[in-house]
């Protein structure tokens, strides 16, 4: 990809989703015309398009890369190549689209991107943004392959990958808005491309029946097809049914070996986290980094892109430079930052030849569902492995999210755990310095240099908890430090000549100078707060003390204890990496 | 009130609402108590604690004030003491409620709070967050008179006073949502003191129907008493109207002298002009102020009022100081600053002594709405006025609002303009520095020091324009100016040691040294911006250029060019002040 200048890119881009939906037109209207006017558009339309997207010009070969790479931009390639070739009945055209331009169907192709682009649970390298994006292509083509070459049975294909595609995507999300990261904006299930994938995937596998639900509620109407007919006449009959969202991790890489995404839910709540591969181009580096969205509400984001699309002023609505400056950068994530450096260096390269391991999981388990995964390749010298749960505990409102994220080294580092938030913040449990008169950038280094640094503290001596506010509840993480660490709270914004970032707020743990470091936390859901009746309950936290209780080759044991002495410890066995609750201690119910 | 400590003054607040329900619910046992029962509970409780809530202490008459104050602390007061009073049948502390404690209903009391408090229109001069307070207790009160002094005719007093309140109260809003002007914070026709409002004016009088519409699609539920059992029979029954929200004015003050509100309403918008008083001790420094509210966003917010009610790390949920150094300061509002002072210097005491002019007004054809008042009392030697309109330009795809603001010395003075808004800032026509490596307040004065600098320009030598994008509309500000024009763009937060402070952005039009100045601008709702099928439209803004034309002591001109040629002249007579769009020029259509 390097060698294949944007512009090209991109104009190939173009090239090829205008030729998807002219062979789409063509195809319609090709009985109604006569063989002089066919020929005429073959010729002088359709078969030059198709060769100049798979191959380029003799000039440019740029194309001819993109044609059989693996991105989603292969994909239209290769689907804009294929749909011409069928409407043109041009099988020369048909094979490659399908098999690659060396027909082998290993270095590029439809077949070859089933193979490679997708995991065996469905999820799509780049991640959900791009997932919704590719998906497009992926289904329409699968559909006229279907009616072209129905022998292939290309829906059953690497066991049924495609439909298996669509429910992934389905899953990546929360209440219907598509989660944000790598490089992402708002997209929910009316995406347009939604449409398309719900209704052929229904139409390859009727027995999914939650796919109608998707279609009547967020759609309301369907594609002009056999696929659309069959949604239309099923959700007549009454036959949708509610799409259930369990629990799961979603293997990342082609044998499932790279790492995975946990989505942990609750009623109304999800915890993600990201421990898969990097996700091409337009990935982040965001190792082990997670999410959290509660009540309606992104509680702790992914910053997403930093893109507006469509707007002509913000860099012509592409890419604005700090997506690469800001919204790549590790510590725009909730993830651990090492001296300052994003994972592996910021490159692309390095970053996408690991994968973090997943070290266990359990989604089964509702009052204890936990997944833990490991990085010894992000940073030379450090490795680094998180430990989240999302546990459901008897004394408390909500469920709680517990997470120890430990950084491993011989060196003494800089170690920084940053949480973004959405919110207005409440208290903080110690005093901070308030930048009143002037404000500075909490740093010279990537991403670093675009927050502002709004306040700083030490650390509690024993437990340091920041408590925000959102929509009608409480948030507060707490977590263990004493008063060498440092709390910065930084806000978005500087170092941004164009105004291209959004103004957000995220509190940063900082440890200095430490070899092995163990953040252990907490992080609270609780209170109501309803403006109308004036009824506020539980605004203030629970949780009194965080504290590492035990951190050696065998184990990690922390200790949280709640007001009215109610406690627990949370245990991670370092053989296998199971965890659990220890030592429930509580006097009273919630 | 001055006079009245803070401590007490509160005090008396809670003790006064206690009463109130204390009373209500003595009522409702009242007939199954013994004779001795009721001897104990009026000896030791009721009559001491109303006495208390009327008087105060001997050592400590602040009580008594409050009882006969104009104010909605006065309101619970009196009407604590009434309730308390018929509920024993004691007709002394009834007449003292209803006639203030010399009885002459000249100087205190629940009937000359009817008389003073309300204009003739039924507008609460304290602004619409306090109204909706202190309709519980007026139509509570109401509602028990009637009952207790049916000769008295209560809910036809002064023309219907209180029905009529409820009516300007629900006016008062957009999507059910009360405007955010003087000392206010989010709250929605589903409050409390609505269900009580909205039943008890309708059992009052039934001819208005819009009010069970109200009750059926805010409160889901009716209070228990003959008024709500009314509502639920006539919603079951089908009788309810839409809520209708014509453009009006109300005016303020108790002869309706003191100023006015305007709503200039637009389907799904709404433009808001304050030309009223002070507002008691929730006002704020605002006058000539506007608001703009679309497409269900606050485009240009009042910032209200700096609280987080119930929030004890939050100043103990009350005011913050913030509210005072910033929410309550001009700079904070959309009109004109002069040398960074507030109006009347910041003190109520002067303020609430003048009232600005309502000099004229349209608000019956929808196709040219507009309003005009002026204030020559807000600044020593400065005397400023405002005309704004809201209008429907044919070859424009909403209504566009002109605004036309002109201050007027003979020194020279500093004129800042603010336009708070919400949303992301897209673009400004003019190259802009923006605080890149360091952020500093925008001034030292009241109100200025809570501002970052964000960013500053020299405007351009004609037509600024600024736009910035909400929900999925954009909006553009385009103000006539010169090189000598400076542009402040800001954001809240400077000065704010507990993160009192919500991070908002405004941009600021400053004019320095000058004697008179028109601010000419225009601001248009434009385009539409679809993400999920990445669809946008009209996303640049249509104006070319706004240029004052005249300006003498007959008449104000100013000409408006947009793209295409298209343009008009909004010209104000000053003899009149009727205004009216001339020479309106266009080829096409929107």
């Amino acid at each position: 990809m390097s060698s294949t200048p944007g512009r090209v890119f991109w104009q190939t881009l173009n090239e090829s989703v205008w030729l998807v939906h002219t062979s789409v037109a063509y195809d319609c209207i090709y009985d109604f015309l006569s063989a002089k006017e066919r020929r005429h558009i073959e010729t002088e339309l359709l078969r030059p398009w198709a060769v100049f997207v798979m191959e380029g010009t003799e000039d440019n070969r740029a194309n001819l890369e993109v044609f059989n790479l693996m991105h989603n931009h292969g994909t239209w390639s290769d689907v804009a190549v294929g749909m011409a070739g069928m409407a043109m009945g041009d099988d020369s055209l048909v094979d490659k689209a399908l098999y690659g331009t060396d027909l082998t169907g290993k270095n590029g192709g439809f077949i070859c991107q089933l193979d490679n682009l997708f995991s065996p649970d469905g999820y799509y390298t780049e991640g959900a943004y791009y997932h919704r994006y590719a998906i497009w292509p992926f289904v329409l083509f699968a559909q006229c392959i279907s009616h072209y070459r129905p022998g292939l049975d290309i829906f059953a294909y690497r066991d049924s990958i495609i439909t298996k595609a669509v429910s992934s995507l389905l899953q990546l999300s929360y209440n219907g808005s598509f989660l944000l990261f790598n490089d992402a904006l708002e997209k929910n299930f009316d995406a347009q491309e939604l449409q398309y994938a719900v209704d052929i995937a229904y139409y390859a596998n009727p027995a999914d029946k939650s796919l109608l639900s998707v279609a009547r509620d967020w759609h309301g109407e369907v594609i002009v097809s056999d696929a659309g007919y069959a949604v239309a006449r099923d959700i007549t009959a009454g036959l949708a049914e509610e799409l259930r969202y369990p629990s799961m991790l979603l293997r990342d890489g082609k044998d499932g070996k790279d790492g995975a995404v946990a989505l942990l839910r609750n009623p109304g709540s999800l915890l993600f986290f990201k421990a898969a591969s990097h996700g091409l181009s337009h990935g982040h580096y965001d190792r082990l980094g997670m999410a959290y969205y509660d009540n309606g509400n992104e509680v702790l984001p992914d910053y997403g892109s930093a893109r507006f699309v469509n707007v002509e002023a913000k860099h012509k609505g592409g890419y604005t430079r700090e997506n690469k400056t800001y919204a790549m950068q590790t510590v725009a994530h909730n993830t651990l930052v090492v001296d300052c450096k994003s994972h592996y260096g910021g490159k692309i390269k390095q970053s996408s030849e690991h994968s973090p391991e997943i070290l266990s999981s359990n989604v089964e388990n509702p009052d204890f569902q936990y997944v833990s995964a490991t990085d010894a390749n992000a940073y030379s010298g450090v490795a680094m492995s998180r430990w989240l749960a999302y546990a459901r505990i008897p004394f408390l409102e909500h469920p709680l999210i517990l997470d120890v994220l430990k950084a491993e080294s011989d060196e003494p580092h800089r170690y920084d755990l940053p949480f973004h938030y959405n919110g207005h913040m409440v208290s903080l449990n110690v005093p901070y310095t308030r930048s009143e008169q002037a404000m500075y950038p909490l740093g010279e280094e990537k991403g670093y240099r675009h927050l502002w640094l709004e306040a700083e503290a030490e650390g509690a001596e024993g437990t340091t908890s920041y408590s925000w506010m959102l929509g009608n509840r409480m948030y507060s993480l707490s977590t263990a430090t004493t008063s060498r660490t440092q709390i910065k709270l930084v806000r978005t914004g500087a170092n941004d000549p164009d105004f291209n970032l959004r103004s957000e707020p995220a509190v940063i743990i900082r440890e200095e100078g430490c070899t092995d470091h163990v953040f252990a936390s907490c992080i609270e859901t609780h209170g109501k707060f309803d403006m109308q009746t004036e009824q506020a309950v539980n605004l203030v936290h629970s949780c009194k003390s965080v504290r590492v209780l035990k951190d050696d080759g065998d184990s990690i044991e922390v200790e949280y204890v709640f007001i009215n002495g109610n406690s627990f410890v949370l245990a991670v066995n370092r053989a296998d990496n199971l965890m659990q609750i220890k030592q429930l201690k509580y006097e009273n119910e919630k």
